[in-house]
């Protein structure tokens, strides 16, 4: 059975989302403390894959996984899955809202919630832990009295029960994971697929604005772009892009000769089918169709056969 | 022996030019009298090829060959050729300056002398004709005492004399002719050529500035544009490039593909030797090697054997 890592303890959105990322097939879950190790033990083989958190709606980009993806050997997302970040309020048993005394959770989590807690705990003690499962830890452990934690938590932490379920100050907060592995055989192009990739632009005036060019010029439809320093060099950064389209579509896999030729690095991070399944819009110019009609016509003026 | 038109009658610059465009096999000459006949007698094989100019540094772009080049099946460059424009002034034999009472030439060849006629022949009457070599003719005839014509001129009348030599007002004034025939093999490339294009964009907001992207994103350096009404419809273009570099050449080619999916109207007007033999300067990026470096790049990453 295939090990894949997640970001830990048991019990956390992302191994709630590495469930719903491995769904398809039969695999053991390895908890890692941090996203580089769970990074690193792709890299050394330990595991198969690693399930890790990318960008929140609310937060942002996860900067530990965008460095951790770059930082060593290429890896590569095969699947993504977004999931709605909805908390629910744990405590032992027959504890009523009248009894909770302390509230414990990660401070992201805390910081989600703040508005429900205001109006429904407004006297319990706030307490911190360093994930959501750890404070479910902690109210199963009697030191605090509930706990705002991941739905999945429930699965790890049967002795609790829920006082509420799916609360979120923001409603439609979502966060989006990423299957990570090492490079092989990539997933089939579905017709409703993303690309990541990740590019240091020379540092010359206009480079960031003539990479957009090579994507926008293609009919590519950037749907995200994060940047990063590259740590080398004070001013430089490494930009993370993420576009509609397959790798083994011609428009993309055009525009990225153009960035390979023009950037001092480029880095694939797969190609892998929309957790939302929407197809992308492509203009005519940019259809497969249109790039096999120009291939065969330059191939035609060549031979002197068309002007 | 293979028939050239060019733009007569003789004793014009442009048979000048096409005799050195066509200097290296032997060629009929056969005047036409006008740019479209004698590219119209090319379409009907009547001709080889045919000599016309393209563009004059003080005059311009010739319309009528623009025009031409893209009014009916296509025709192709293969060779190009400058010459600087100069003019004798030609006479009877021993007609001294004092006994000059009249001049004649061709409108454009006048403005361009103006300033000598002023300072050597200032009591002259200034007369037009249809070409140089019609002025030269009529000098001959009796009917003008001197004539402004190209310096080939002299080859036809040899009844006149050379009464000055190489004069002009712009000390540098060049022309720019293109010998052209229907489409065949193309001209090897020597690693010092021009290719000419001609392009209709669509009616967008911003569609020349993504056609210029195409070629800039590429690297390639535009030496020329000019537009010109498409005839079809008011507001509506066809651009004329010129730009460093062969077809066969990865770069453009690659941009020829980008404007090909792009344009409503792509015509391919030749690749052939720049008549100065200049290299062009090519960044690293838009070199043979980067193109086949990232092409193999691309088909590592699609085989996933490489991120």
């Amino acid at each position: 059975m295939p090990r894949i890592a997640f970001l830990g303890p048991p019990g956390t959105f992302t191994e709630q989302a590495t469930r719903a990322l491995t769904a398809d097939f039969d695999a053991e879950l390895v908890p890692s403390d941090t996203v580089p190790l769970a990074l690193e033990a792709v890299r050394s083989e330990d595991v198969l894959a690693a399930g890790v958190p990318m960008e929140n709606s609310v937060e942002g980009a996860v900067s530990a996984t965008l460095d951790g993806l770059v930082a060593g050997e290429p890896l590569t997302a095969v699947a993504e899955t977004v999931l709605p970040i909805r908390f629910h309020v744990l405590v032992r048993p027959g504890t009523s809202s009248e009894q909770v005394g302390s509230v414990i959770s990660h401070p992201h989590a805390l910081a989600q919630v703040r508005s429900w807690l205001g109006r429904y705990l407004p006297r319990a003690e706030v307490l911190t832990a360093s994930s959501t499962a750890a404070a479910a830890s902690a109210v199963q452990a009697g030191n605090a009295d509930a706990a705002v934690a991941a739905p999945v938590a429930v699965d790890h932490y049967p002795d609790l029960e829920a006082l509420a379920t799916d609360i979120a100050d923001v409603g439609d907060a979502q966060t989006r994971f990423l299957l990570v592995r090492r490079p092989g055989v990539l997933p089939q192009p579905t017709g409703a697929d993303r690309t990541s990739i990740a590019v240091v632009a020379h540092d010359e005036v206009g480079a960031l604005a003539e990479v957009l060019s090579e994507l926008s010029l293609r009919g590519i439809n950037l749907s995200r772009i994060e940047s990063r320093p590259t740590k080398d060099r004070l001013g430089e950064y490494r930009f993370f892009f993420d576009f509609d389209g397959h790798v083994a579509d011609a428009r993309i896999g055009d525009a990225l000769t153009g960035l390979r030729r023009r950037c001092g690095e480029v880095r694939f991070l797969g190609s892998y089918p929309k957790s939302d399944r929407s197809p992308p819009s492509v203009r005519p110019m940019a259809s497969e169709q249109a790039f096999q009609m120009s291939t065969e016509w330059l191939a035609e003026v060549r031979a002197g056969r068309l002007a």
